[in-house]
């Protein structure tokens, strides 16, 4: 038996979210289905942590063990052969025996896209279509109080699922207009349920002049949860990565927890 | 009773194709159903040409006749609420009465995307993956030698289903590459049944060193269909554009005929 880590993107619209269902129909079922497949055995498969259905992932990763003695390439070329084009395998490779796709991760980054307007049938799937101007300056000062060590409670979906506490730490979180789409991007330690739909629920809303800079500085102080911070839809929502310290570096002790509860 | 010219996109992949079919799973069907539901009776819409199963449109063209009151933007938006996603409704106006999408069709503008090596989920609905290195100069050279009036009799799928004859004028077929995409744009006066597509296969063969410019304009005399000239998959393809006439030059009656016969 070894361990390997695998990088994967997916077409979340495609999927009733990473983590297995019932039916089926998640990411990692269709995965684990495939790997059985392949290693003649089932294969358990660690996610980083799940997505929600309708989001999607450029750089999803997991682990799993198997006795596999013919190298990463051909495994990687096995694997893909039989997932469906909803899933692709970005790399594959041999991981340490102590490697954790969830507890070891100590970052992840994650876009957020919003069109302004009415996007043709190709962006759909993969942006908040919104029918207001936005207020980029006034979004912007709000990133910038949102930026840093808080405690993001009032930009959660609910504390009993967080094991972990409600403090993170949001290292980057950039709004970017280009044309008629705004990309957001939010890299953390690791991120509360929901936290980046309503971190960018709340700045669309700035944007839109309902709420403000102060208002959103007053929520991380009070942590209450209030109607106006809406969870933008899951298909604008997309992993770009999860982050690693490099190989045969101990992550420390203090950073292992955060990303362990850390679903998006 | 007025006429209504309508541009549309969708996404090939949701769809039987274009044209009516029993299923009812066609772009026709489905618009043709909504149109019934907001004016209230059956109408049949008239598209500039078939687009074939997994085919796309950014600017596909069709006009039909309502008895309808309340001005181009209602009727737009009043057809779009009731369309699915994949679908989008990107302009509508009135036309003359003389204006028929087929026949006063001038020109149509295809473009196709070819994906060097593995393509991500997002980027895969749209693209043909080729896992061979592609030698761009021979294929601007095969290029060259296909733009122009041609008998493309070689590069249609059958000559039976050509009430117009095979001779077309391929004013413009460009091969550009960008990273790992290779973006061919096809425009002429009107294209044969899966013309772009075998246009396509014929040049990626070029590319891959299967077939040269010489053995291309050989086929362009001879008429041959030969088994080197692949037909590519559909879900590359993507009509861009119909022309027209500007409004109010009538056309010439000598270019009624070949787009009323252009089907891709």
């Amino acid at each position: 038996m070894s361990r390997w880590k695998c990088v994967c993107a997916y077409d979340g619209g495609a999927f009733a979210g990473w983590q297995s269902q019932p039916g089926g129909r998640s990411v990692q079922d269709v995965i684990e289905a495939r790997l059985r497949e392949v290693l003649g055995a089932p294969v358990r498969v660690h996610g980083s942590g799940r997505t929600d259905a309708g989001v999607h992932a450029a750089g999803q990763v997991f682990h799993f063990d198997a006795a596999w003695t013919h190298g990463a390439t051909r495994l990687a070329a096995a694997l893909a052969a039989g997932l469906p084009a909803t899933i692709q395998i970005v790399g594959l490779r041999p991981a340490a025996p102590t490697f954790h796709a969830r507890f070891s991760a100590v970052g992840k980054v994650y876009r957020y896209r919003v069109h302004l307007g009415d996007a043709d049938p190709f962006t759909r799937p993969f942006v908040w279509m919104r029918f207001h101007p936005l207020d980029l300056a006034a979004m912007a000062a709000a990133a910038a109080v949102l930026q840093g060590r808080h405690d993001f409670r009032a930009f959660s979906a609910g504390p009993a699922e967080e094991g972990g506490g409600t403090v993170r730490d949001l290292r980057r979180l950039d709004v970017v207009r280009r044309g008629r789409s705004v990309t957001f991007t939010a890299e953390a330690d690791g991120f509360l349920y929901k936290m980046v739909r309503r971190l960018v629920g709340a700045l669309v809303a700035v944007g839109e002049g309902r709420l403000d800079a102060a208002r959103i500085a007053s929520l991380l102080l009070s942590g209450e949860r209030i109607a106006a911070v809406q969870t933008a839809p899951p298909q604008g929502l997309c992993l770009l990565r999860v982050r690693y310290r490099r190989r045969g570096i101990a992550p420390p002790a203090a950073g292992r927890s955060a990303p362990a509860n850390s679903v998006a």
